[in-house]
């Protein structure tokens, strides 16, 4: 069983952050929360998603899984303004979620989520974290644009750096400790500097998808991946977001 | 003889109709009124209109036809702002219209209209009809895309019901009495229910184009032509649009 | 060596113009202005670009010559609010130009300039001038569209038009020398007046992209190049644009 009512600018900001990855998914739901834990098809990035009940208007559901394809609900977002309330259902006999808009009703079929298992979280122990407010990170990315495909993300104890070096051009977004939420660069010697290289096109999907006045944690080591914590919903939603390096061979 | 001012804005509402069925028209112009007819190349639907002398700023005219390219008059819409009046007059030694907007002329050649000849409209007697606002019909096509490519539209006693049912999926946009302006469904049974489905892109592209602001009667009967009945220009253009019925086969 | 500091928004009206010629520019550096002369691929027409150090917010500069790709700046200004300041200095070391905007630093390969040889850029001495408001031009090259590809400039001793004669349709531009900043009409007889074609592709590229609120000096004659003069950046740059004739043939 699932009913709730939620605004539509809520399920928006969570819609847009899964579908940078994935589009057909699962929801795991409890009488508490909504989880999601899904990768992308090529494996390379990994999303883990925690949705509290009170992130809803209302909100009453048992222990159940729903598979959705998301473009069906970016569908009935596109019907809503912001603060309307769209209110969801599940039909008991048939499975199909119903979705209220206004005097709209859309009836969506779900998805057989059988064969659909969660994918293992790795527990990560990454050397250095920053916080840095995703503005900053939404620039860093448009400038890399046209450069090269993929970016490199620096922490040293008293800066954090987002850079992009193309055969013959390079862009640098080079931000001090002072210009930084937190920063925290391990336990080495204090000239220690932690690097890891990324495919653009995946971080510049997910930043680009998130609100601009947003915070979002950086974790980060030397050609390891990349660990993203940041919050949605007002904070009663919660993303971490794993990206695989790319190793540069010799 | 045909000299005449009109606001931009008026002439604007009335071509962007106009053009969802048709781009070459006839105009039959007599010194009260203009009048078109037309049915669009598929014979799916058919529209008529009639703009009163009095949605121009100024009109003097005499009996007479005149066959235009409706992109060209949309062209030279895309000069104006709206509140710009357009003077249109024709030149009669050469036939050709003479639009003026500001500073810039346009000259434009008319269609040989000989060959074009007037639709008979058919006169339909149907059983039900509601006046509904043009935004809740606005909002019934929007969620229908994806769905299905045609529509169904049922009047009863008590609600009218916008309807689109696809393979899995299906949306609905039912309006109680209340919601509605004007309800009147025949004079059979109080359960009676009148019911026909129709192509959703004639409907879409229409009532895309209309005001949201306007009213729209809607005629309806069982497996059926559908009238639509709406008035322009403040009220002193009005239109009548038919569209034939998809029947569903066993 | 060349060191500068220039608002985003007088750079971005500087390249603009330019790039509605050529992408590859050569642009000779001095102590007190930065010069660009450069023809387009097919030699239809020719720019020649004053760039007064005052446009700048701080400027200094030895002689010196500057290759750059200007798809590569519009780039930078992507990433810049209007009122941004945007900092451009070379790298004595390798040549390169460092752009800085706010946080983000972005090097940039020079072209080589040794191949860049500047156009000869002709003396003329027409017999006709007006100077006219861009956005007249603007919306007589809005009109021009669908109806030929070139148009006609034409100067008498009281006016000035802009005409385009298509197939089966024409628009005029007609300005009474009330309507113009100044108009001059050679010496000849009281009727004489002047009158070229041009490709409007070329003239229409320029003129969209000029500020609508700037005024331009056009020069013309019988079947000869127009000339162009108008300023930018505040009255500290200015712009001289040369368009071959298209000549009618019997």
């Amino acid at each position: 069983m699932f009913k709730a009512e939620v605004k539509a600018d809520t399920l928006k900001g969570l819609v847009n952050v899964i579908s940078t990855l994935i589009d057909e998914v699962k929801f795991s739901i409890s009488p508490k929360e909504i989880t999601l834990k899904a990768v992308d098809p090529a494996h390379i990035a990994m999303i883990e998603l925690n949705i509290d009940a009170s992130a809803f208007e209302s909100y009453t559901a048992s222990q159940t899984e729903i598979g959705l394809d998301l473009d069906k609900v970016k569908d009935v977002l596109k019907l809503s303004s912001p603060c309307d309330i769209i209110s969801i259902e599940q039909d008991e006999s048939c499975g199909r979620l119903i979705f209220k808009v206004g005097n709209i009703t859309r009836r969506m079929n779900v998805i057989d989520t059988s064969s659909m298992s969660d994918p293992k979280v790795p527990q990560l122990n990454l050397s250095s974290a920053v916080e840095v407010s995703a503005i900053e990170l939404q620039r860093g990315i448009r400038a890399s644009e046209n450069i090269s495909d993929h970016i490199s993300l620096t922490v040293s104890s008293d800066y954090f750096e987002l850079a992009c070096d193309g055969d013959t051009d390079s862009i640098s977004l080079k931000l001090d400790k002072s210009q930084l939420i937190s920063l925290t660069a391990g336990e080495g010697a204090a000239n220690q500097r932690y690097r890891s290289m990324f495919p653009l096109d995946y971080f510049s999907n997910l930043i680009k998808t998130v609100p601009s006045n947003i915070s979002v944690k950086i974790e980060l080591d030397n050609d390891y991946p990349l660990m993203l914590n940041f919050a949605l919903s007002d904070g009663k939603s919660s993303v971490k977001y794993l990206l695989a390096p790319r190793i540069e061979s010799d």
